[in-house]
Protein backbone atom coordinates (compact mmCIF):
# COMPACT_ATOMS: atom_id res chain seq x y z
CA UNK A 1 0.00 0.00 0.00
CA UNK A 2 1.54 3.31 -1.23
CA UNK A 3 1.14 6.73 0.51
CA UNK A 4 1.63 9.65 -1.59
CA UNK A 5 2.69 12.97 0.69
CA UNK A 6 -0.86 15.54 0.90
CA UNK A 7 2.06 17.86 1.89
CA UNK A 8 4.10 18.67 4.86
CA UNK A 9 4.78 19.49 9.06
CA UNK A 10 6.93 22.62 9.71
CA UNK A 11 7.45 22.61 13.57
CA UNK A 12 9.97 23.72 16.26
CA UNK A 13 11.18 19.86 16.26
CA UNK A 14 14.53 18.59 14.33
CA UNK A 15 13.74 14.88 15.26
CA UNK A 16 10.96 13.01 16.69
CA UNK A 17 13.17 12.67 19.90
CA UNK A 18 13.18 16.13 20.34
CA UNK A 19 9.20 16.59 20.17
CA UNK A 20 7.02 16.89 23.44
CA UNK A 21 5.45 14.01 24.61
CA UNK A 22 1.88 14.70 23.92
CA UNK A 23 -0.09 16.71 26.34
CA UNK A 24 2.85 18.91 27.35
CA UNK A 25 4.05 22.16 25.69
CA UNK A 26 0.49 22.49 24.30
CA UNK A 27 1.57 26.11 22.62
CA UNK A 28 4.28 24.45 20.28
CA UNK A 29 3.31 26.24 16.91
CA UNK A 30 3.58 25.08 13.81
CA UNK A 31 2.76 24.73 9.73
CA UNK A 32 0.33 21.59 7.60
CA UNK A 33 1.52 22.88 3.89
CA UNK A 34 -0.09 20.92 1.57
CA UNK A 35 0.69 20.11 -1.97
CA UNK A 36 -1.30 21.82 -4.39
CA UNK A 37 -2.93 18.74 -5.89
CA UNK A 38 -4.67 18.27 -2.15
CA UNK A 39 -5.57 21.92 -1.29
CA UNK A 40 -9.14 20.80 -2.60
CA UNK A 41 -9.58 18.86 0.40
CA UNK A 42 -9.45 21.51 2.76
CA UNK A 43 -12.42 23.09 1.27
CA UNK A 44 -14.80 24.31 3.97
CA UNK A 45 -12.63 23.01 6.74
CA UNK A 46 -13.75 24.87 9.94
CA UNK A 47 -13.03 22.79 13.01
CA UNK A 48 -11.19 23.72 15.68
CA UNK A 49 -9.29 20.73 16.14
CA UNK A 50 -7.33 18.63 13.25
CA UNK A 51 -6.25 14.69 13.49
CA UNK A 52 -2.76 15.36 11.43
CA UNK A 53 -1.48 11.82 10.13
CA UNK A 54 2.05 11.87 9.14
CA UNK A 55 4.99 9.37 8.16
CA UNK A 56 7.34 9.22 10.68
CA UNK A 57 10.27 9.01 8.23
CA UNK A 58 13.45 8.91 10.05
CA UNK A 59 12.13 5.94 12.51
CA UNK A 60 13.45 2.58 12.73
CA UNK A 61 11.22 0.46 11.10
CA UNK A 62 12.65 -3.02 12.51
CA UNK A 63 11.88 -2.78 15.45
CA UNK A 64 9.35 -4.36 17.59
CA UNK A 65 9.88 -4.06 21.38
CA UNK A 66 10.81 -0.40 23.09
CA UNK A 67 14.54 0.13 23.24
CA UNK A 68 14.31 1.60 26.62
CA UNK A 69 11.67 -2.12 27.82
CA UNK A 70 12.01 -5.17 25.97
CA UNK A 71 9.19 -6.46 27.98
CA UNK A 72 6.93 -3.56 25.93
CA UNK A 73 6.10 -4.23 22.04
CA UNK A 74 5.71 -0.88 20.03
CA UNK A 75 2.37 -1.68 19.47
CA UNK A 76 1.83 -1.03 24.01
CA UNK A 77 3.14 2.75 23.14
CA UNK A 78 2.89 5.54 20.28
CA UNK A 79 6.97 5.89 19.74
CA UNK A 80 7.24 6.53 16.27
CA UNK A 81 9.92 3.51 16.18
CA UNK A 82 7.03 0.72 14.42
CA UNK A 83 6.65 -1.40 11.55
CA UNK A 84 4.74 1.40 9.39
CA UNK A 85 6.05 4.92 10.95
CA UNK A 86 2.42 6.18 11.11
CA UNK A 87 1.74 8.84 13.41
CA UNK A 88 -1.09 10.28 15.09
CA UNK A 89 -0.54 13.98 16.59
CA UNK A 90 -4.39 15.60 17.24
CA UNK A 91 -3.59 19.54 17.13
CA UNK A 92 -5.68 23.13 17.59
CA UNK A 93 -6.21 24.72 14.50
CA UNK A 94 -5.38 28.83 14.95
CA UNK A 95 -5.90 29.43 11.20
CA UNK A 96 -6.63 27.98 7.92
CA UNK A 97 -5.76 29.32 4.96
CA UNK A 98 -7.94 26.49 2.30
CA UNK A 99 -6.78 28.23 -0.82
CA UNK A 100 -3.22 28.42 -0.12
CA UNK A 101 -3.34 24.69 2.11
CA UNK A 102 -2.03 25.97 4.84
CA UNK A 103 -3.13 25.51 8.78
CA UNK A 104 -1.48 27.12 11.47
CA UNK A 105 -1.75 24.64 14.63
CA UNK A 106 -0.69 24.86 17.81
CA UNK A 107 0.28 21.41 20.13
CA UNK A 108 2.53 20.34 17.60
CA UNK A 109 4.55 17.65 18.47
CA UNK A 110 5.79 16.24 14.31
CA UNK A 111 9.07 16.21 13.17
CA UNK A 112 10.08 19.47 11.12
CA UNK A 113 9.75 17.99 7.78
CA UNK A 114 7.75 15.22 8.09
CA UNK A 115 5.67 13.82 5.51
CA UNK A 116 1.78 14.83 6.19
CA UNK A 117 -0.15 11.75 4.92
CA UNK A 118 -3.75 12.98 5.71
CA UNK A 119 -5.79 15.24 7.81
CA UNK A 120 -9.12 14.79 10.09
CA UNK A 121 -11.30 17.21 11.38
CA UNK A 122 -12.40 16.53 15.04
CA UNK A 123 -15.58 17.65 16.51
CA UNK A 124 -13.01 18.88 20.34
CA UNK A 125 -10.71 16.91 22.02
CA UNK A 126 -12.77 14.19 23.11
CA UNK A 127 -14.70 13.13 20.66
CA UNK A 128 -14.14 12.99 16.36
CA UNK A 129 -16.75 13.39 14.03
CA UNK A 130 -18.67 10.73 13.09
CA UNK A 131 -18.59 10.83 8.84
CA UNK A 132 -17.30 7.57 8.31
CA UNK A 133 -19.86 7.23 5.47
CA UNK B 1 6.33 5.64 1.72
CA UNK B 2 5.31 2.37 1.53
CA UNK B 3 2.69 0.68 3.88
CA UNK B 4 3.07 -3.33 4.73
CA UNK B 5 0.06 -4.66 6.29
CA UNK B 6 1.14 -5.70 10.01
CA UNK B 7 -2.74 -7.54 9.74
CA UNK B 8 -6.24 -8.18 9.00
CA UNK B 9 -9.33 -7.13 10.38
CA UNK B 10 -12.26 -9.42 10.82
CA UNK B 11 -15.70 -7.77 11.73
CA UNK B 12 -19.35 -8.09 10.84
CA UNK B 13 -18.98 -5.16 8.02
CA UNK B 14 -18.56 -6.24 4.48
CA UNK B 15 -18.03 -2.64 3.00
CA UNK B 16 -17.11 0.83 5.04
CA UNK B 17 -20.41 1.96 3.69
CA UNK B 18 -22.09 -0.53 5.92
CA UNK B 19 -20.08 0.00 8.73
CA UNK B 20 -22.10 2.03 11.68
CA UNK B 21 -20.56 5.51 11.99
CA UNK B 22 -18.21 5.83 15.01
CA UNK B 23 -19.84 6.12 18.09
CA UNK B 24 -22.68 4.00 17.26
CA UNK B 25 -23.00 0.22 17.40
CA UNK B 26 -20.33 0.42 20.21
CA UNK B 27 -21.09 -3.74 21.03
CA UNK B 28 -20.18 -4.34 17.36
CA UNK B 29 -17.39 -7.13 18.01
CA UNK B 30 -14.44 -7.93 15.90
CA UNK B 31 -10.71 -8.91 15.47
CA UNK B 32 -7.59 -8.23 14.56
CA UNK B 33 -5.19 -10.99 13.84
CA UNK B 34 -1.57 -9.92 13.40
CA UNK B 35 0.82 -11.68 10.87
CA UNK B 36 3.23 -13.99 12.76
CA UNK B 37 6.34 -11.40 12.08
CA UNK B 38 4.25 -8.45 13.73
CA UNK B 39 3.36 -10.53 16.77
CA UNK B 40 6.55 -10.05 18.88
CA UNK B 41 5.21 -6.33 18.78
CA UNK B 42 2.18 -7.16 21.23
CA UNK B 43 4.35 -8.14 24.06
CA UNK B 44 3.00 -6.66 27.10
CA UNK B 45 -0.03 -5.20 26.04
CA UNK B 46 -2.51 -4.67 28.37
CA UNK B 47 -4.82 -1.89 27.77
CA UNK B 48 -8.01 -1.30 27.91
CA UNK B 49 -8.44 0.64 24.19
CA UNK B 50 -6.44 0.75 20.67
CA UNK B 51 -6.53 2.24 18.35
CA UNK B 52 -6.14 0.52 15.11
CA UNK B 53 -5.16 2.02 11.69
CA UNK B 54 -5.99 0.43 8.98
CA UNK B 55 -6.26 0.88 5.33
CA UNK B 56 -9.19 0.93 3.39
CA UNK B 57 -8.31 -0.62 0.38
CA UNK B 58 -12.20 -0.54 -1.57
CA UNK B 59 -12.15 3.15 -0.94
CA UNK B 60 -11.86 6.08 -3.56
CA UNK B 61 -8.28 7.83 -3.66
CA UNK B 62 -8.71 9.65 -6.63
CA UNK B 63 -11.69 12.37 -4.81
CA UNK B 64 -11.08 15.53 -2.60
CA UNK B 65 -14.51 16.41 -1.82
CA UNK B 66 -17.36 14.79 -0.29
CA UNK B 67 -20.00 12.80 -2.88
CA UNK B 68 -22.50 14.14 -0.52
CA UNK B 69 -21.73 17.81 -0.45
CA UNK B 70 -18.83 19.45 -2.85
CA UNK B 71 -18.68 22.13 -0.32
CA UNK B 72 -16.86 20.07 1.94
CA UNK B 73 -13.21 18.55 1.30
CA UNK B 74 -12.51 15.29 2.36
CA UNK B 75 -10.46 16.34 5.23
CA UNK B 76 -13.09 18.07 6.70
CA UNK B 77 -14.58 14.53 7.62
CA UNK B 78 -13.64 10.59 8.22
CA UNK B 79 -14.88 9.41 5.29
CA UNK B 80 -12.47 6.71 4.10
CA UNK B 81 -12.58 8.03 0.32
CA UNK B 82 -9.35 10.57 0.65
CA UNK B 83 -5.82 10.47 -0.81
CA UNK B 84 -4.53 7.96 1.26
CA UNK B 85 -7.50 6.08 2.53
CA UNK B 86 -5.46 5.46 6.54
CA UNK B 87 -8.42 4.89 9.15
CA UNK B 88 -8.23 5.16 12.61
CA UNK B 89 -10.89 3.30 14.86
CA UNK B 90 -10.36 3.50 18.41
CA UNK B 91 -11.67 0.05 19.88
CA UNK B 92 -12.28 -1.43 23.47
CA UNK B 93 -9.90 -4.60 24.32
CA UNK B 94 -11.98 -7.79 24.93
CA UNK B 95 -8.82 -9.61 24.84
CA UNK B 96 -5.32 -9.99 23.92
CA UNK B 97 -3.77 -13.44 22.93
CA UNK B 98 0.38 -12.05 22.05
CA UNK B 99 1.87 -15.22 21.38
CA UNK B 100 -1.09 -16.03 18.61
CA UNK B 101 -0.97 -12.21 17.72
CA UNK B 102 -4.85 -11.50 18.42
CA UNK B 103 -7.01 -8.95 19.51
CA UNK B 104 -10.67 -9.36 20.43
CA UNK B 105 -12.37 -6.30 20.11
CA UNK B 106 -15.57 -4.22 20.67
CA UNK B 107 -17.11 -0.74 19.13
CA UNK B 108 -15.35 -1.76 15.17
CA UNK B 109 -16.38 -0.08 12.35
CA UNK B 110 -13.71 -1.32 10.11
CA UNK B 111 -15.04 -3.07 6.90
CA UNK B 112 -14.15 -6.94 6.73
CA UNK B 113 -10.95 -7.95 5.87
CA UNK B 114 -8.91 -4.26 5.57
CA UNK B 115 -5.73 -4.34 6.09
CA UNK B 116 -3.99 -3.35 10.07
CA UNK B 117 -0.79 -1.08 9.26
CA UNK B 118 -0.80 -0.26 13.20
CA UNK B 119 -2.42 -0.29 16.26
CA UNK B 120 -1.53 2.05 19.46
CA UNK B 121 -2.57 1.27 23.04
CA UNK B 122 -4.60 3.92 24.33
CA UNK B 123 -5.13 4.96 27.99
CA UNK B 124 -8.72 5.50 28.19
CA UNK B 125 -11.47 7.23 25.41
CA UNK B 126 -10.32 10.53 26.06
CA UNK B 127 -6.36 10.44 26.70
CA UNK B 128 -3.60 8.58 24.02
CA UNK B 129 -0.56 7.19 25.57
CA UNK B 130 2.64 9.38 26.59
CA UNK B 131 5.20 7.37 24.56
CA UNK B 132 6.63 9.19 21.90
CA UNK B 133 9.74 8.55 22.40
Amino acid sequence: MECDPIGTAHTPFETTSEAPRQGFHEDAAGVVELVPAAREGLTGFDADRVVVVWWADRADRSVLTLARDPERGVFTSRSPARPNPVCISECRVDAVDAEAGRLDLRGVDMADGSPVIDLKATVDVQCWTDDST
